[in-house]
């Protein structure tokens, strides 16, 4: 990985409110894998005090975006056409780790997959794992 | 629908710290049916200054999973097994509108789907459709 | 729907040996919507005796793919992309009928769905739904 | 495994009248993995020569299933609530292979996913990934 490559994710990651409001980071970015990080914030949890699904989504679904970003051009950016999450187990803990990969990549189409684990006490479980479809479109001028 | 379970879906609603944090309300509830609106708000967008898919993703899901609720016996909760989003178009506008629906009820397992629009002046556009499973579980004492 | 679509789609289905094998025909050819049937035969059952979901997902990915079809230039072909089935009920009866339609146009991709019911003595039964991508590629000539 | 265990799921295997129609058969069978391979039959393809979507799909599914028998009581059967699959290239070769694996086990839910490759002149290709919810069901008496 280049440090122009980790460049140009970190000022794209750092432009999306979202993953600041969510207290997200950029954990790790390999060539085709990407490690985002999120707190369990008291602002992003659901009725029962676990993470919301959303978040454990959120970050989750950014994570496999970038993976893809990781192969592609760079004067294109990603979007994500369709993913799918199957929710394994309940986001209890202080951090959230969703790790993104690229199963196939394409000039058309980049299949991605996700996974997600809770770390809790220094311990660590497999919450959801995500399948789905990144589409690469020019970058705005 | 009657007046309990709109009351039982709006404190449920409330207790989730994220729904708050995107700004979320619920417009309407039948049986069956859940409607929920979220603001597009500066803290909610991705790196082009669209509405992040995680935000159409967060109101889409709990509008699904409280459609499934109002067909649920009162002790009952429901959580996200798994869900498929599929984007359209970009968040674009003022107000995201989610309207989550059953298509199966079942004591095990519920099917539901989401519609999300979002609304620009006026206008509104189909930007997202969500397919996935809701499970029944006990509710917390 | 003129002639030469209806005729395109058919020479397309003639020539997919796998719909011979499970029995399947065109039933009806709109602009946006393509219905499917096929017989429960007796080989392609599952373990119980009901219709394989092999059957279910084979005739709803061409309703599917098929509905894209009919929005497409004449020198293209569709490709799944992606697709995911929820079954609701098992395929019970004599005759399954998928629709296929497009939810959302495109030159790079076509957001699809497929509804599936089954016919037993008379009466229809929602039996799977189905929400997925599909990729316009050009014709083989 | 134990023989059993085995046996339990090569008899399940071969009341499916689909498998048979599809040529397919059982690879191997380790707790929490089921391998099912298919040849390329002249009777499963699509429009273009290669192998359809719905023959990639249902021994796909099938592994899928059986890796969570493998891990369920001798009274209980799978059922598929739902699954996704993203095909990446054409079903081109002779064979095709697909490994069905566990991801979660449970009692109400197990969540799966399946890989998928062709085997062409003794060249190997992922051409599909799964992932999906299993449902355990009492045995028909």
């Amino acid at each position: 990985m280049t440090y122009d490559m980790v460049e140009r994710i970190t000022r794209s990651f750092e432009s999306q409110s979202m993953m600041k409001t969510l207290g997200a980071t950029i954990h790790e970015v390999e060539k085709g894998k990407v490690t985002i990080e999120a707190p369990l914030l008291p602002s992003a949890l659901q009725q029962q005090g676990y993470g919301h699904s959303g978040l454990t989504f959120s970050i989750g679904d950014s994570a496999a975006g970038y993976s893809a970003l990781t192969l592609l051009p760079e004067d294109q950016e990603v979007m994500t056409a369709e993913i799918k999450i199957n929710l394994l187990a309940p986001a209890d803990g202080e951090l959230l780790r969703a790790e993104g990969r690229v199963v196939k990549p394409g000039k058309r189409l980049v299949v991605v997959t996700s996974e997600i684990h809770a770390w809790k006490k220094g311990q660590t479980k497999l919450i959801a794992i995500m399948q789905g479809t990144m589409v690469p479109v020019p970058m705005n001028p």
